[in-house]
């Protein structure tokens, strides 16, 4: 019951976080939400940034699996496998109406004033390219990419330019920008 | 006397903005950073919304001259001037502290809650995007990048990926995400 009450709290605060971002949160506003106590949110988080925080672990926790299912897909070729991840993000962004990434509007939002934060999205977006340079090296291995490409590189390349487009999908309440950015990038990096 | 109270008030406000975003501004802040009495900010700006918006469009007004310088220098070939559009915006983050870009900010931190801002931020990054757009297509004709290419779809993608790159370069304190993907995007479009 605890547990459900603290895991209700952070399921209605992830796009309560990604529309509003944090300082436009209200945590009065969640608890009506959610039809929570005051004193129950207290007895779970410290307090809003640990909140905050707390949320930013459970969507990583959800993208985990995603990257888990799309990088791993012995079924495609791993550039395939790549863009098959981008798309799940996507199809994530789609069903919320297109706000972007929390983990872009939370950097941008914090990142001046919270080293907590800078550092905390910082490893989350490192963690996410590491993953997709492990995929990129594997592409490059079997002859997709160039064999003297940085696949490393290239991850972090990718990973910047999909927060640009999720922000410009954002500011555009449209799929396009991320559609017309992961087709860039995958037809550039292709050995033709 | 009147206009340079606004002027130092604008000044004042963009880095600020640019560090702490529209909801952690304290007007209060500012207030004391320019020793305004607060009768005097409400005589020149409605509101705080008034106020950020005033600021967005001294920054666009602030870019706007460095478009022009870039991008009709006829003493490079277009690509470069491309490159050296967003070369000396990454000096601008640079002098700011690689903090990133404003209009990136505001429309991931109000895009979500503000249809003005969201309207505004959108046609901001529009605007430069027409602008990259007709020289990148100058650099269609003359045979720079292939004939068959998207001038304007590739500008887009192009201002995308950089507010991606000003993003991690913004969690990361780092020109490195900028270099990498603006390398990237040069080098990929380039004809062979």
């Amino acid at each position: 019951m605890t547990h459900s009450t603290k895991q209700r709290l952070i399921d209605a605060g992830l796009p309560l976080l990604l529309k509003h971002g944090y300082n436009d949160l209200g945590i009065q506003a969640l608890l009506t939400a959610t039809g929570t106590p005051k004193g129950s949110f207290y007895h779970h988080f410290r307090d809003k940034e640990d909140f905050a925080l707390q949320v930013v672990a459970a969507y990583v926790g959800h993208v985990g699996p995603v990257l888990d299912a799309c990088l791993t897909d012995e079924g495609r070729l791993p550039l395939a496998r790549v863009r098959r991840f981008f798309e799940a993000m996507q199809q994530m962004y789609q069903d919320e109406g297109y706000l972007g990434c929390l983990l872009g509007g939370l950097g941008h939002e914090l990142s001046g004033v919270s080293e907590t934060f800078r550092r905390t999205i910082e490893a989350c977006l490192n963690a996410i390219a590491e993953r997709v340079a492990d995929c990129l090296d594997e592409s490059r291995r079997i002859g997709e990419l160039p064999a003297a490409c940085d696949a490393r590189g290239l991850a972090n390349v990718l990973v910047d330019c999909w927060e640009g487009a999720a922000l410009r999908s954002r500011v555009q309440r449209s799929p396009a920008p991320l559609n017309a950015m992961l087709d860039f990038f995958l037809r550039s990096v292709t050995v033709d």
